[in-house]
């Protein structure tokens, strides 16, 4: 590693490859919290400072037959992350400049390693945005944004990263710098390379297509008799031509947490008390809980599912949306929702990113709290939230909400939580056990349902082992096809996306 | 090839082979026009009937080295069919069928062999559009459309063919049966096929994505002070969010043709006459008369540039965009349009695809018509419009229209005619080194000017030579790799889209 050392930025510091050994993935993180902090680590991390650093570090490690792990800002849930004692941790962030910003044909051309908020804030104060806000936006970076296949959470009117992305600059596998640009014709190979996960190249600097920045912004809300009620509302404004930047549907007891924005916020810093260990109690019956929240004495008590309306524009067309959205939530036979004012809308909009802080103090009490995001078309929409639920719901407490639709489908994101380590301090072979189960279980029935088993969280070591099973035998061929092409040797995060292949 | 008789639907008949030589190419069209009937033709002609006779098809052309072409309908202009005696034409004609119509979630499954037109119609006896109406639609197909990334007249409001394909059932050049489906997470395949040309894939069917069939049409159109005032309104037009379904704008002259759609419809099935051998003077002297036809005087006897605009939709709000369309193209210092009334725009969607049918009594009269499309962003669209004009100017007759226009970018039409043996009766090597020098100048003028060298017709063997300059090293080692992926063999196809690697 000397020979590392004299080339490039880089550490084999304890401190940094405990940093470095992971991303957020629940299972590996609460191992971490219960003291196992030394798994994972990898042999070293470096720090490219440009693009043709990273194509000499590509060629380093093709050379010494090593590993190489791409790092934005570790915010991943799904093991995208994971090094081994074998493994370089490439962390890009020394790659974040803005290289071209062109207000007038509305692109820019940044760096990978550029994080998420900064790099949008800086976009406002020209006039533009990119309209990416993933919940992440505090603790990702563009590079990750592409590599994940992103969804942020204004996706209702500028789509997610693949639709932003005009170009990429990246590293292939065998050390070449590559630029792809989606053009007119010929085939486009960018969407191959969006939502790869590191497997086939390390991107390094994307051209992304901006807007202008919304001037005008209309909210709304409702309280809807059903979560189906919630989501045939939401089917039919997208089929409608209608695009508000956020359209959200939360079921009863994700809406009390969407409801209670105040309240999350301050939670992300408060010690944890009496609620936590109440919420201990219950999660150790998940199921009879679950049940008991089904009811609709239940649902009414908790104020039903919610949905939050956001449209963007720079006049007043945008309040004519809002009026053809009310139209159609409101309508008596079909949406049947009962109108609650801008409020809830509002108070989303202030507390967008607190969700993903709201974690920690859960986890410092030996629960565990993960997400899953499945997508169908509408017709499989119902039988996939039924069934990936009660998969789910059978050993954690669940809910859901839906954030991203499209005029032919939808994503349900369910969030749930659990008992880490029933009865002890400390998460081992046992969670491990039980947390794979529900994650067995839970993406069995997304794919029998006919759904898909990620949405845009990427895919990951957590989810790898079916890709294939969604894919189809000649569809996994032909990503093991193009990972051949563009990583020859198998060094670029091998084990993500897809799972290697014997030799 | 006893063995290829006795599996599949075959034909080596000399007849047969001589039709299956070729596509409607120019340069080779006008030798087989001058007698040369007998250059390119296949060692055999296979109709597939069903995707594993097409896999059991690519197996044997492994085994027996032999490469295949596969043919749609044959409409395509860049030789993108050019088989050698080695070669086996695949044509899929014989795979039509609609395995699925399901009009609920406004898909399609269709087989690659189906012919357009046909295909279209059927789906709108069911109140149903796929949106696409290429001018070949009476000569091409399904699979073609997706191998060459095809865009329709519609394609303002549908988008071009990638905008419609779900899923993709294709044979690799390794024989494997491959189902692709665009996916909302992981790299995305289906764009890497699409626009390949029949190089990586035999596509053998295509799920595709439907529209309600429009049942309410409005029309407008105005002649334009200057082809830039035309595509300024046009940008405008697309900048504001509006998406008219055709939205075409004609330079002075190709406004004559587009004006005289009566004339147009007979002249494909006249005699040539005293016209064709006057057009035949002029040609000889291409330069003199652009020149001639630039000046105000001609630019005002012949009507000016014409913009015709096509509003579809199911509703009065389709009267609101044609309303909103008008004030942008009609605003007094951006667009100066003078509005011509619906008469144009209704002519021409009357006439929408008599002009491929066009060219034939020129062919005969030893003249050659050629088109070539090209594309920019807005920025760059007037430097390319000049630059590729000038090029084909210096040896034919050059007129432009621009029909596919997006809000960052605009596609250009050339069509150009020449004598293509001046002074003879074959076409011969001097007509071929005269036309090659057309298209060499013409593209390296588009790279030139930042444009790039298709947009909707592909790039065949025509335009292969120049992919590299377009796509960077980079970029075209990252298609060889995906060549190599996809057709370890070489088998599908060599030559087109990129040219064959030396071994």
């Amino acid at each position: 590693m000397e020979e590392l050392a004299s080339e490039f930025v880089t550490s084999s510091d304890p401190a940094d490859l405990a940093f470095y050994s992971r991303d957020l993935w629940p299972r590996h993180h609460m191992a971490v919290r219960s003291g196992n902090v030394a798994t994972h680590p990898p042999r070293a991390v470096v720090w490219p400072r440009s693009t043709d650093e990273v194509a000499r570090l590509v060629r380093f490690a093709i050379d010494k037959r090593i590993a190489l792990v791409p790092f934005g800002a570790g915010s991943g849930v799904c093991a995208g992350v994971l090094p081994t004692p074998q493994t370089i941790v490439v962390d890009l962030k020394r790659m974040s400049a803005i290289r071209e910003l062109d207000k007038a044909k509305k692109t820019v051309v940044v760096e990978a390693g550029a994080m998420g908020l900064p790099f949008e804030e800086g976009l406002e104060r020209q006039g533009l945005t990119l309209g990416h806000f993933p919940s992440s936006i505090l603790c990702s970076t563009v590079g990750g944004w592409v590599a994940a296949r992103s969804a942020g959470q204004a996706s209702g009117r500028y789509g997610k990263i693949e639709d932003m992305v005009v170009a990429l600059e990246c590293v292939t596998g065998r050390g070449e710098i590559v630029n792809l640009t989606h053009r007119p014709h010929g085939p486009s190979l960018v969407p191959a390379i969006i939502g790869s996960e590191g497997t086939l190249a390390i991107i390094t600097a994307a051209k992304l297509r901006l807007h202008r920045a919304p001037t005008v912004r209309g909210f709304a809300s409702w309280s809807m008799p059903s979560m189906r009620d919630g989501w045939n509302a939401m089917r039919e404004i997208f089929q409608s031509g209608l695009r508000p930047a956020v359209l959200r549907l939360y079921d009863p007891f994700d809406s009390v947490l969407a409801r209670s924005g105040k309240a999350k916020k301050r939670s992300g810093h408060r010690k944890p008390g009496r609620g936590t260990a109440a919420l201990r109690v219950i999660l150790k019956r998940p199921q009879a809980i679950g049940e008991l929240l089904d009811s609709r004495i239940a649902n009414r008590a908790l104020g039903g599912a919610l949905v939050v309306a956001i449209f963007d524009g720079q006049d007043d067309a945008v309040m004519g949306e809002v009026a053809r959205a009310r139209a159609i939530v409101e309508r008596a036979g079909t949406g049947q929702g009962k109108y609650e004012g801008e409020g809830p809308a509002r108070k989303w909009l202030a507390h967008r990113y607190s969700v993903s802080y709201r974690q920690s103090p859960l986890f410092a009490q030996g629960l565990f709290v993960d997400t899953m995001e499945v997508a169908a078309t509408w017709s499989r929409l119902g039988a996939l939230y039924d069934a990936v639920r009660r998969a789910i719901g059978k050993r954690a407490f669940v809910m859901a909400h839906m954030s991203h639709a499209y005029p032919d489908g939808c994503c349900i994101y369910f969030s749930f939580a659990g008992v880490a380590a029933p009865g002890k301090d400390d998460w081992d072979a046992e969670c491990d056990a039980r947390y794979d189960a529900i994650w067995r279980d839970a993406l069995a029935a997304a794919l029998d349902a006919g759904g898909t088993i990620a949405h845009h969280h990427g895919v990951g070591r957590s989810k790898s082992a079916r890709m294939g099973d969604e894919l189809g035998e000649g569809g996994l061929e032909a990503l093991r096809a193009l990972k051949r092409a563009f990583d020859p040797h198998g060094i670029l995060n091998p084990g993500a996306l897809i799972e290697e292949e014997k030799p």
